[in-house]
């Protein structure tokens, strides 16, 4: 089988554990989504989180997308750095530094930030003020993310007149992380209220690479943040978006102890794989071994039971790892290593790596 | 009270999240630990996975441990390159590779590492053979660990045998992790069964700094690898090794939302506290609010129920949280921030990070 082969030649290569991108799935992976998007009419700005790297961010802008979405400044200033010049930072941020950095991206790129108080709405425009700015505002809302967010649309109507209000900052639509039915009901509530007061909802954004083939039944979205779709992961398969010969990142992995009959030890720990379990009740799935369930991970061991499995590994055996969440997986290496027909083709930093401030 | 004002200093100096390390703290574990195994008279080779500093591992050196342990070549590269001289890689280590770099410490410093198989032995000493180097190398047993590790100590007898056969490779004793009353009577059964064939069992490594005070109750340790106890974290205070106030790493963040009465949410998610659970149910402890429940992380946010709290924070609050496990935070970051009376005394970049393979 040809995919079996690629992993074959790509195990031999490399030192273990690496984390490779198949490019070809990646590339796809970026097609797929900027298609559906263009179907429905909606913008793409696909979120950096997953993969930190500038040369993915081209990509898919280069494939349409409008720009990117950062989840923190210093990613910002990473993808800012490497030339990408339109940026969504969907996210409270709080602080005299930060803000301080964030006006120096404001000066430079186009930039829009979240608010879902006026204390952060507050913030934000005494630093624009103080740098001489207006600044793009969203409100974010909740529509079942229960994690940020105004909880009505009155709220949101409410935290939009004070943005509107206050002189560095301008209005400029609603964001919302994931999204559901109910999350085009906030919309046009919303909408409603300010309808009257000249207000307008520019920009609505959602998000999430789970539900993005549901944009189709949504109809207030204007734009659309995914981040694990280039990439996909074990929880993207499982949640129907992706199927596993779509995800484009794994880590090769070495058999290195095999202390009994059905125990296994591979080198890839906690330090390489996280803890994310996402509801999985193991830490990710090896392709090799479907049967095999690794159930526990120390921080450079991975522990993995293979009583299921008809042939069992010998030490020295390499294996596939689609790992559960793929995000935090990119976050721990200093590189990816992007292969094509089983030969390495480029090794890619990951530039904006650990950047959590 | 003068421990709260330092954190209030801190708090206010610092962008967040911030790792922030107490260096009065982490001089007294380091100064702790030593002082119980020189009371023991057991030898210290602490681990550096948890901190992969090369200026702690100094300090841990100059109070009088007699070397260290990494658990991947590329930490010790690291190491070798600050100057370390004596490092112990208890792990089976498998691969070409691999096993060429390990050879080119062998020629700098005084190296030993671990096997539990015939088939990473023989890898050792093809490798040491052609680098024209006797490598030393310990037995790794297993008594409760469940990991790597030969089972019983016939095993651990033939593998010594073995090892002690190979002409590249010198039998240097038996290694475990973590260790236990059955450990001694495993390794006095394995020395019995080596006695008569004039193989001696040099060196007795243990491991674990929830179980370091218990190395009291040992006959058979020549030596101790701890790592968490420079740091401490929860899961060290809830073993009873170490308390609250001795724990010397906290990650420092900030209150970005309120989006309702009772949740908060931190600017510290995964990709800063990592998924660690470890048992507990929460991702780590508020020392300001220590009712508060951080009940789930997303990447770049903390998800936090403060419905016990008498007093709830505001927006723009800094707080000051202990995690669930030490290691793979600082391995996530690129710099430590060492303070000293509520000053920033020091940046320590954390040189060994991410250097998995």
């Amino acid at each position: 089988m040809r995919e079996e082969e690629m992993y074959a030649r790509e195990i031999d290569a490399l030192d273990t554990p690496a984390v490779v991108v198949d490019l070809e799935r990646l590339e796809a992976n970026i097609r797929r989504l900027q298609g559906l998007l263009n179907d429905v009419g909606v913008a793409n700005r696909p979120h950096i989180k997953t993969h930190k790297i500038p040369e993915i961010a081209r990509q898919q802008v280069a494939a349409g997308a409008i720009g990117i979405a950062c989840q923190k400044v210093s990613e910002a200033e990473v993808m800012v750095a490497a030339g990408l010049d339109d940026i969504m930072i969907p996210y409270n941020i709080v602080g005299g530094a930060k803000l301080q950095r964030l006006m120096e991206l404001a000066r430079r790129v186009r930039l829009s930030v979240t608010a879902d108080s006026p204390f952060t709405a507050q913030g934000y425009d005494r630093a624009a003020q103080e740098a001489g700015l207006e600044l793009d505002v969203l409100v974010e809302f909740d529509t079942g993310g229960h994690r940020c967010g105004v909880q009505s649309p009155a709220q949101a109507a409410e935290l939009a007149r004070l943005i509107d209000r206050l002189p560095g900052l301008h209005f400029a639509g609603l964001m919302t992380f994931p999204h559901n039915a109910y999350s085009d009901l906030f919309v046009r509530e919303t909408r409603r209220l300010l309808a009257g007061e000249g207000l307008d909802v520019r920009c609505v954004s959602y998000g999430g690479t789970p539900q993005m083939w549901q944009i189709r039944q949504r109809t207030e979205a204007t734009e659309y943040r995914a981040g694990t779709y280039v990439y996909g992961d074990r929880a993207t398969v499982r949640s129907g978006a992706m199927t596993v010969v779509q995800c484009a990142l794994h880590v090769i992995a070495t058999v290195v102890s095999r202390p009994t009959a059905n125990r296994g030890v591979v080198d890839a720990g906690s330090k390489t794989l996280t803890s994310d379990l996402l509801g999985f009740d193991t830490y990710g799935l090896i392709l090799e071994y479907p049967r095999a369930r690794l159930y526990a991970l120390s921080e450079e061991h991975g522990h993995v039971d293979f009583s299921q499995c008809g042939r069992k590994p010998e030490i020295g055996e390499r294996v596939t790892i689609l790992p559960n969440h793929v995000c935090p997986v990119s976050n721990l290496v200093d590189e990816v290593i992007g292969i094509r027909d089983g030969r390495v083709e480029v090794l890619w930093p990951v530039a904006a790596r650990g950047k959590v401030r």
